[in-house]
């Protein structure tokens, strides 16, 4: 290890930097000089970034958006329809579809899949949640907004399988070509897909 | 950006983390995700390692190695033989050469290389710093350990026709195939200069 030849500070930065994923001894190193190279008040302001986000941040208790005040701002915006509900894994595929700008009803992050290889049964996503926020019987659909492999497909189906029986229309993202992406390109899984949900042309 | 769907800790925090050299908006976000889910302990040393080194952090005087006390614990080590200077470019190449164990003289550090086209001339360099310390007529050997790229073949070239004249020792590191290399796989320079440079077996 080269860090017995760095002052302690500089060893106990590498040391810390080395345990960000993806960041490996040399990158932590680069990473080191940098910040040992840059103004101390561009320094300053990224360990008070670092440390002010993870104090102030918290889960919102209905949908599990990331925010500062709960409920959060989405949760608390009387403009989107209450009457739908899309569930997403993580709070950035919540950011990815927002930024579509297309969807403007409500959001519920389940913060992970299913996944029985990695041992995520049901009882660690925020599935308890989803199914309070249902008893009013304001919500009439649910998006499963889930992703297209393995573990995001268990997870729409093993909701999809406790939703229905309530009543709710339960729907799933299409599938299909992405846009712009050319036919040659696309993989057999998704060429089937995509032409199984052909629609008529308006 | 996806900055506006973030709450402001969140999406400073991203902003700051991109900054960093090698971090695009996407590993900012992933690196932002990781901060927010670490223990609190976890982020805290994260953060105060930061701003610990940063403020701690000097360079020697003498040798501009990175240290908490000047001049350094190098320049202190009074086991180390003063009549040998090997010269570096960098910090990083300073702890590659002490990894080896073979050099027990003292170091100096550029803190760069000759670089016409970037604008480094030689009076950004520490060169001023290396002559005041040949004046005591103590030191007998300069080592010329920059890199084998241009830049640090035309800084060498430039302090040895500085330095020779002041009769010293002036040497270059030794050019060659790396050790575990594969004959087949060296470059022609490297190759070239391995056979110009070649030894008779002992």
């Amino acid at each position: 290890m080269p860090l017995l030849y760095y002052t302690e500070p500089v060893a106990r930065l590498i040391q810390e930097l080395n345990k960000l994923p993806g960041v490996g001894p040399k990158t932590a190193q680069r990473l080191a000089f940098h910040i040992l190279h840059s103004p101390l008040e561009e320094v300053r302001a990224l360990a008070t970034a670092i440390l002010e986000a993870r104090e102030k941040i918290r889960y919102c208790s209905i949908c599990g958006h990331l925010t500062q005040e709960d409920p959060c701002q989405l949760c608390r915006d009387e403009s989107r329809d209450p009457s739908v509900i899309c569930v997403v894994e993580e709070v950035r595929d919540l950011v990815a579809l927002e930024k579509t700008r297309q969807f403007r009803g409500r959001y519920h992050v389940l913060h992970g899949a299913l996944s029985p290889a990695e041992g995520i049964g049901p009882e660690k996503l925020r599935i308890k949640e989803l199914l309070k926020r249902l008893e009013d019987k304001t919500v009439q659909e649910v998006i499963l907004a889930t992703n297209a492999d393995v573990e995001g497909e268990a997870t729409a189906l093993y909701l999809a399988k406790i939703l229905k029986p309530l009543g709710l229309k339960v729907t799933r993202l299409a599938y299909g070509l992405p846009v712009g992406g050319d036919l040659e390109y696309a993989d057999e899984v998704t060429l089937a897909r995509a032409l199984s949900g052909r629609r008529e042309m308006e």
